[in-house]
């Protein structure tokens, strides 16, 4: 279908803010609303805290007036100079740009998908072995929800998680990359609500998955954990407008 | 002077927190207002982003009516308990419950004091040889500096810096302390802006020292730092409302 001209450049509307946020904000520091997702980011490290999307079928659809080929890296302007990541931060770090807010799921309009780019969107990915695998995976999963789910919301966002030393301390250690030293995470989570259509029940599924190659017959599961592990890591309340007790289930069990 | 018992527990008023605050703030994430500073809170790491304080010779001056003796530390019911600090997390780890609005700041009512024994207010500080000397020491200083001065507004806050390891990367590393994982940060900054009663001037003080034992024989210059390098490593702008070509100097140099 050709875009009508006055959807190229379309913001969020407030309506569709509403409508991706339905469940609650995890946080509100530094929040920016994108075309199609809304976005807290973290100045201190810079890569977001959390990102928010809502997907359907239609959404993720294949389309052919998109192009992610079409889409650039680029910094984000809204973030002040002295926070924003810039794409020579990248540059021979050995990590990829990953996307938070998937590309992939932003293709009813090119701006959407060109939104995603915005190196606000990122975190340093080990490429090979985990955003080109097991976390595309993942985002893969998130996706074929909607075909079972009217609609999909999905919370993607980076974790610096403690380790225990010889010295019988713990510590929490992250690598930084670039003059502008972004920090890469340790690990990534996405925490998922599906609404189904027939019943209007709610199913939650929580992930969390190490930054590095991960081996490709690792069943998702495997990464599953409950919500609250993810909440007190990253210090963000997920889908607080909802009580838990009305989800139908939590990770596949009965809540 | 007897306090009298309608301040005994006096709340921050809007108009107090505005006097705080009066040069803006340094961001807005989790932001409490106590009965007299102001603070951020990091949910992730159960410490402060920054405190502000607002000084004057009479709220920094001996009060007998206010003794820190009586003041308990004490958790901040006002965060959420998973990202809530308890006194079990600092006990046996070595560190101390270090102030960020300092107890000695805050000699107006008792009230005052009791306040900044939240854990809210703490970060994990080594005693002996930090806070209980150099630490104390830029603390003692700022006081000082409301002999002089007939307004004096502090920010005070956590740093978690990285440094260079053998592999030539860079890293961020910090301990994590008790059932909460409070973080430990790696060095603690105070921003300061002095007012000049007689020529309205503004003189702006940054600091920034390592979380460990700091000889007592080391002057306190020694820790001064461009306020942008504090900006780019919080993550935060200092008395943003405030033009830098307003300052008349900027740690004891003419802007
Ligand atoms: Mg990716
Ligand atoms: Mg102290």
């Amino acid at each position: 279908a050709l875009i009508p001209a006055n959807e190229l450049n379309r913001a969020a509307t407030p309506s569709r803010i509403s409508q991706i946020m339905k469940y609650g904000f995890p946080g509100l520091d530094n929040v920016r609303s994108q075309s199609d997702y809304v976005l807290s980011y973290d100045r201190r490290t810079r890569v977001p805290h959390w990102v928010f999307e809502h997907l359907t079928a239609q959404s993720v659809d294949k389309n052919s007036d998109v192009d992610r080929a079409k889409s650039n890296f680029k910094p984000d302007d809204s973030i002040h100079p002295y926070f924003r990541a810039q794409n020579t931060d990248y540059l021979r770090s050995g990590y990829d740009r990953g996307h938070m807010a998937a590309a992939g799921n932003h293709r009813l309009h090119q701006k959407h998908c060109d939104d995603t780019f915005l190196l606000s969107n990122m975190a340093p990915q080990v490429g090979q072995g985990f955003n080109r695998d097991a976390w595309n995976t993942l985002e893969l999963h998130v996706r074929k929800l909607t075909r079972i789910y009217a609609n999909v919301y999905v919370c993607t966002g980076p974790l610096y998680l403690p380790h225990k030393e010889d010295d019988g301390k713990t510590y929490v250690k992250y690598e930084v990359i670039g003059a502008n030293a972004v920090a890469v995470p340790t690990h990534f989570y996405k925490v998922i609500v599906s609404e189904a259509a027939a019943d209007n029940k709610l199913h939650m599924e929580v992930y969390v998955m190490p930054n590095r190659v991960i081996s490709n017959d690792t069943p998702l599961q495997v990464f599953q954990v409950p919500p609250e592990t993810v909440e007190r890591a990253a210090g963000l309340l997920f889908f607080d407008q909802l009580n838990r007790s009305q989800l139908a289930t939590i990770n596949g069990k009965k809540v």
